[in-house]
């Protein structure tokens, strides 16, 4: 299914709660390093992956700038199915931002509602959802979050329930 | 994407490493119940899915009786878009089973090398990656490991490493 | 060593780090309700334990209100072996209340720097020291971290290293 | 309380369900390395002690031979608090060969019920027990599990129930 020695598919950090991580001395959870290379260890993933730690930030601090920057890693992937780890708060507008601009790509935008770190996290399952998700679906933006797969312009985050919806529903 | 109050999806437990449990007493891992309800929920999933505890047993110890119950599970179901949890030693077999049946579904076959009561369990990636494959692959027989999707005749376990591979790569 | 039926040692919950958990919809750590049983349950614990969740705080919100209602609740305890779990910042603080009252009880302040929801957490591990500390050593105030018996008059917490040390030293 | 630069407790390593690791390979739970240095950066010590990984082995293992070697690194001890981790299974008979040899040091013996590499595991929370009872009792040899500190010439384990006990009771 792949050539040998190259990647296939392509996961872009950003940061969010998935990579949130409990600093004991501040007592607060902060950025320090990315667990994606944990986390495939941990799930034996096999598939050559590129990995691209673009980015180590609260969604909530994402600015325009930065939404451009996911959009050029986008662009610029040689692997045509992606992954982006993002924050939840605004994942959704930055998947607006890929997916206007209708890349011949497959970007599939996960994250997680409580951080890889902490008891109970949704970040692997969500993660093996959006790479098999990036591997099998038409070239489109998209949100994958709670088992479901949303298209970038018709979804939206319900922050009362933590759950992503069809947008209108 | 779906029908209110109706389920999308199925997942069919039959055990394997996946769902084993410490005995503290015995000193051993054993089954006694699926993890999948704790799985589901620690993901946040909110996609409607049916859920089918057909067996809870070592997939070393699965006849053919066995399998033709698997077999039996999904052709009944009304989803198309089918999970089945299984021990990785005897998976093939069982996905070949299902494969030569034809049936006018997606069945994924999904498991674990750490169970998921074990520190860095594979469980939980591996069960968001199958589930996201089911509903996007055209109906067929697939094993879904190591973040890798595999036609059901042509996967081989390689069980020294404790990867699934193409058959004769 | 103990009557059936009667406690014999007491376990005064206050709240701190070790208590705290991770809300998915706030996104960030609260108290909602003490770990004790889980964490308790988890160790196979079979001595008679009381527990009394007097707090659920963070320990630089503590008042001497509250410093003098932990006092009360260690005079008023029927069992002369006492851990109090507090968190770390004014834990030093609280136990020189309590260690200037002289009661005739063995009161051992304990917590974590790490939430028992967090990975790797301390807390497990510190609860069972404290317990044994609780049940061993003469009457009077102390703290104990980092596997180190302190008395309450001789103890500071290093902020930066996060760790507690002899006063002084 | 300790000299700088020496140790004050010696914690000596026998195996144990405590040390049992899953091979992924195997499929089983086996010994390959101690997780007490794991254990004791998670529970931030920073108590000086030696740690003596005597044997890696299943306490149903355990031959006279063995024991002699325990004792041997007991009586050998510059340091006088010891802790013994143990499997649970013969823990008692081996408490018996240092008890009766009327060692001038504290020897306590743990153990765990569920592997540390197990979720849910009362290792860090024994071995916490252990440290303390060790820094605090009289010079004897002692079974700490349950959050009970038993005698070695007055304890039992009930096989059916998984905990120890007063002998008799």
């Amino acid at each position: 299914m792949e050539n040998p020695g190259r990647a296939v598919a392509r996961i872009i950090v950003t940061g969010g709660t998935f990579d949130k991580r409990y600093d004991a001395i501040k007592g607060e959870l902060t950025f320090t390093q990315t667990h994606l290379p944990a986390l495939l260890e941990q799930a034996r993933v096999s598939l050559p992956l590129a990995v691209d730690i673009r980015l180590l930030i609260d969604s909530l601090q994402m600015t325009e700038a930065h939404r451009a920057s996911v959009l050029e890693a986008c662009r610029e992937s040689p692997e045509r199915s992606i992954v982006v780890v993002h924050g939840t708060d605004t994942m959704v507008e930055t998947a607006r931002v890929v997916g206007r601009a209708g890349l011949d790509r497959t970007v599939v935008f996960t994250g997680a509602m409580v951080p890889y770190s902490v008891q109970d996290s949704d970040a692997p399952f969500n993660l093996g959802f959006a790479i098999a998700a990036s591997l099998t679906l038409p070239a489109g933006a998209y949100v994958a979050m709670n088992a479901r797969i949303f298209p970038w312009d018709g979804v939206m985050k319900d922050k009362a329930e933590g759950t992503f919806k069809l947008r209108g529903s």
